[in-house]
């Protein structure tokens, strides 16, 4: 065993001690970013932090299965995971216990989730994550207005707790849906998501070209490939490039369903900064519509992520007439690890002095006009030794080092 | 594999979703109590989920080592424990990397704690906590108010989401000094021990005559615990019987600095109702001066508990002066799931049905103004489809079913 081992101080790697006023904050901002979600009618709900392997892995889960911490459960001999997302969660519990409930449902969360190992991107292997989710809905129409509600109160959540947020939408089907068009499959349509994935036009062109002569009646379907990845950007430039492209049935329905989507994000929030990358799918694995990120302002990251996803259904819910297959719905997950890194910090609740023998009635509402009392346990504690920036002088709180 | 194991509804043993609206009453209470916390100047740290098991096992943390989940990890190829209490986590932070700030700190936390097995009385395998830690203090003086605010500090905090709490003080050291002080140990010890334990009066004052026949010289160290085990009750008559028992000098001491403790209690919180155990000492192994449990009314049980107890210090800290050894530490734990069933319901936040198209600057002063507003997402949902308890009439909330 290493130095390093007894090393009381050292953690495991990717996870660390939030320490003050950094912990605080954090919590300020997520209560601030649930009171939104709360504000419109997403309800709360709190899954355990472990739970039986299947129920974690069902549906948007697999994607993690490989970053689950994995327990076995010594009271049922059955192996349990450690969440590494909550949304599959919050699926299970709208597919069982709330299966009765009407449609849509709105419900929220917050906590932890872990990761069995961080990236050169990511470190971290505990993450907080804070998010909603909004459960059925009948007809395409419905589905519009439900995608355009979740990424509006996500970006509201960061509006309210001090970041203007840009909001990113990509279509990761839409690529897919052009491949699929194109009958491109195996090695060569690898190797055109790779270039794709890479941003490289020029590949893409290539590609693309490359395509058109091994199967001249299919292949123009992929022709609007390269003049969609250039119009990536301002959302407006975007849809008019998807717009104007020659577009097969079923990606011509993504198109207009992003506009859609768009316009009525638009029609809600006319100051929000909207981005549209229409070929971009990188990440979005388990998305079936729309997939949105949030970024904060300059070079502070990705703030949230979600998207459009089918829902597992419960086997159960034949009998409630909803069939036992999935629901449609969407969901948007907030960082608020990052969001602290790009919010205005709080500002600090003043710490007052306070000597010992302070009458208790004093020290109360004190604490009631926003000041932290911080008691003299002896005569040997000072401001100083207490860290506080304000005293009491003939009873008043006066900032440290105004006093005569 | 039995259906049981297949019905996605099913959660391990012990671990259960909080839905709404406990899930935000909940968080709301803890947030709450936090505030308080806060309030008297207790900083905000938050430990992670998972750390080495050496962290975890130092000082109070050895207790529940058979309760750690363990997990190895990949990275470091060594065991990690996921935490079965938060105390040993904030000792190592005020050892590590709070080591150079001055003493008295105060922190405080929240968050959740896992268990390998549930008990009888406690079948949750995860259970939230809240609490504060104040660690340093310097004579007997200081530790006497510090023992007094902390339970001062968690009483308020219950206080604060409208529970009157009963703190009930016991004296954890008291029994195992008479023993000493009559050299009493193996079975004859035991079985005193055992007898106390199950507040036995009549097999206590057994016990304590046959010892004083095997031992005439130094069993009558023992005599005062059969009246000790009587005045368990309101603070007042133990602290009566106390003064007037006939103690060996260390179980004076004990004597004397609880009724210190309670004076400063008494003089800060004259309405607070205070019972004292002389003679408990179960469940309370690391604690060194006085412990603390805090009752609700009625039957809602334990709330909370804490004391006095060593934190763990670092080695590394010979260098600033303070001894490699532990440093005196008194903390309290609440339970906020025990107090989210004793506090009183807090008011839902009334639900108000927005028809597709209202305009979203009005929709968001109702939101201002308290209501949660769900928006219909098609003409499809109805105030009672989305569980709506408001309606708008003329662009004003009124309750649904009052419309004409």
């Amino acid at each position: 065993m290493s130095d390093d081992a007894l090393n009381p101080a050292l953690l495991p790697a990717g996870l660390a001690d939030l320490l003050p006023p950094d912990a605080e904050r954090e919590a300020a901002l997520v209560e601030a970013m649930l009171a939104v979600f709360a504000g419109h009618g997403y309800e709360r709900v709190r899954p355990p932090l472990l739970e039986f392997e299947e129920g974690l892995f069902a549906g948007s889960g697999a994607a993690l299965a490989e970053q689950t911490f994995r327990l076995m459960d010594p009271v049922s001999q059955r192996m349990m995971g450690l969440r590494a997302d909550t949304t599959p969660q919050v699926a299970r519990i709208a597919a069982t216990r709330l299966a009765r409930q009407s449609r849509p449902l709105r419900l929220c969360y917050s906590g932890q989730v872990l990761r069995v190992r961080g990236s050169q991107l990511q470190p971290e292997r505990q993450l907080p994550q804070a998010g909603i989710e909004l459960i059925g809905g009948r007809g395409p129409a419905e589905t519009v207005q439900a995608d355009a509600e979740v990424a509006l109160v996500a970006a509201e959540a960061l509006d309210t707790v001090g970041v203007a947020p840009t909001l990113d939408v990509t279509l990761p089907t839409l690529a897919p849906a052009l491949f699929e068009a194109a009958h491109l499959a195996g090695p060569a349509r690898q190797r055109l998501a790779h270039a794709l994935d890479r941003k490289d036009a020029a590949a893409t062109a290539a590609l693309v070209a490359e395509c058109g002569r091994a199967n001249p009646i299919a292949a123009p379907a992929l022709a609007p490939l390269p003049a969609l990845l250039q119009a990536a950007g301002l959302a407006d430039g975007a849809l008019a490039a998807l717009e104007a492209a020659n577009l097969p049935p079923a990606a011509r329905a993504i198109a207009d369903n992003a506009a859609a989507v768009v316009a009525a994000i638009r029609a809600r929030a006319p100051g929000l900064r909207v981005t549209l990358d229409p070929v971009e799918f990188r990440g979005f694995q388990y998305h079936v519509g729309v997939a949105f990120t949030l970024y904060g302002p300059g070079r502070t990251g990705e703030l949230g992520r979600g998207g459009r996803y089918l829902s597992p259904g419960d086997p159960a819910n034949t009998a409630l007439g909803r069939g036992a297959g999935n629901e449609p719905a969407t969901g948007m997950t907030l960082y608020p690890h990052a969001v602290l890194r790009a919010a205005r910090p709080a500002p600090l609740r003043p710490r007052l002095f306070l000597p010992a023998g302070t009458d208790p009635a004093a020290a109360r509402s004190l604490r009631a006009a926003g000041y932290a009392t911080v008691a003299a346990l002896s005569a040997a504690d000072t401001p100083q030794s207490l860290r506080c920036t304000h005293v009491l002088e003939n009873g008043r709180a006066v900032p440290f080092g105004e006093t005569l």
